[in-house]
């Protein structure tokens, strides 16, 4: 279809190219990575021009996002994280988080979740998505790039909020199901403030083994 | 086929039994909760005498053991945190859980939040076991049956656990997935710890709304 739409000289925004590319995007993605995964040989996956890819997506960062279908943009929560010191970004981070989750952009969240546990091919591109588009940026955004345990602490922070998604949103358990979206902020912010930017206490030999 | 096998007075084991019982306990757990689910209900639907389920299973906890297909008794879990003080207990409770998701028994684990995130029905099982199996022993055993915010406390636990299984295990985010034991431990206890006996500074009005 994507041929089709480029021989027939369709103007930009023809749903079938539009969705050829994606279908490339997201084969490319899952098995080469975000990284190695180019403009160019998804452009060649759909049979479409690169321009073509940067005219309807823009970025590949924004390509990603539409071919995971994540219903908003993650620098929005970066952005509310990166306002005011580094002493409440726990707080913030997890303010925006339960924020999002509690807008309707909560049940495309449960989505992403649900393929990634349920597929192989969903927990690659998960994988992806957090590690390249979320921890990247965090470490970055509070200048920790030299920190050894970078890596750790942005993943520890990022275990406690896809638990809370599960727990709050998905499995349902209460009493945190139904508590006050403030009552979770209060309790969960020293746990991501201290893995972020506190003491971690990691053991003498650290790192993959 | 529970019928044919009590007519038939098949030997108390028989598969086709066991397997009614199962299929039986699963639907009055989901369709009624852990508590509300009788063994009495449960044998009637399997059509078979209330003593043979106790006879086959055990008591109604290890029926639903079974019936959930939980590969190990949360009671080895709780045996390991009980020993020792209070003050290493999130200590003791995310080494334990750990060793658990390292062992083969992990792979059923795995299996069990698959199920409770692609369906409505797995995720109301396994939000009974957490609530009625987990989190109620753990304020038990903690003697915190007083403390207004137990469930709260015992739920926040569980979210860290929830999302440290989502992000070494399932989605396998590195460093984490691949980081030894006791990096996650020490930097997870006090986390655990904090969210059981220590402060969690919940704001004036909290409590389900």
């Amino acid at each position: 279809m994507a041929d089709m739409a480029r021989r027939t000289g369709r103007r930009p925004g023809n749903p079938d190219t539009r969705e050829a590319i994606l279908v490339a995007a997201r084969a490319a993605f899952a098995d080469r990575g975000y990284d190695a995964a180019s403009i160019r040989a998804i452009a060649a996956g759909a049979e479409v021009d690169p321009a073509l890819v940067h005219h309807y997506f823009g970025t590949k960062e924004q390509l990603f996002l539409a071919a995971m279908q994540v219903p908003f943009n993650p620098n929005d929560i970066l952005t509310q994280v990166e306002r005011g010191g580094r002493d409440e970004v726990g707080e913030r981070l997890v303010r925006a988080f339960l924020t999002v989750w509690d807008s309707p952009a909560g049940t495309a969240g449960a989505a992403l979740l649900r393929s990634a546990v349920s597929s192989e091919w969903g927990a690659r591109m998960l994988r992806e998505f957090v590690s390249r588009q979320i921890l990247r940026r965090v470490i970055r955004l509070l200048g920790m790039e030299q920190d050894p345990h970078a890596g750790l602490r942005a993943s520890l922070a990022g275990s406690q909020l896809v638990g809370l998604a599960m727990v709050r949103y998905i499995i349902r358990v209460e009493p945190m199901a139904s508590a006050p979206r403030e009552t979770i902020v209060a309790a969960v912010a020293p746990t991501l403030q201290r893995y972020l930017i506190g003491a971690i206490d990691v053991p003498a030999e650290p790192g993959p083994h």
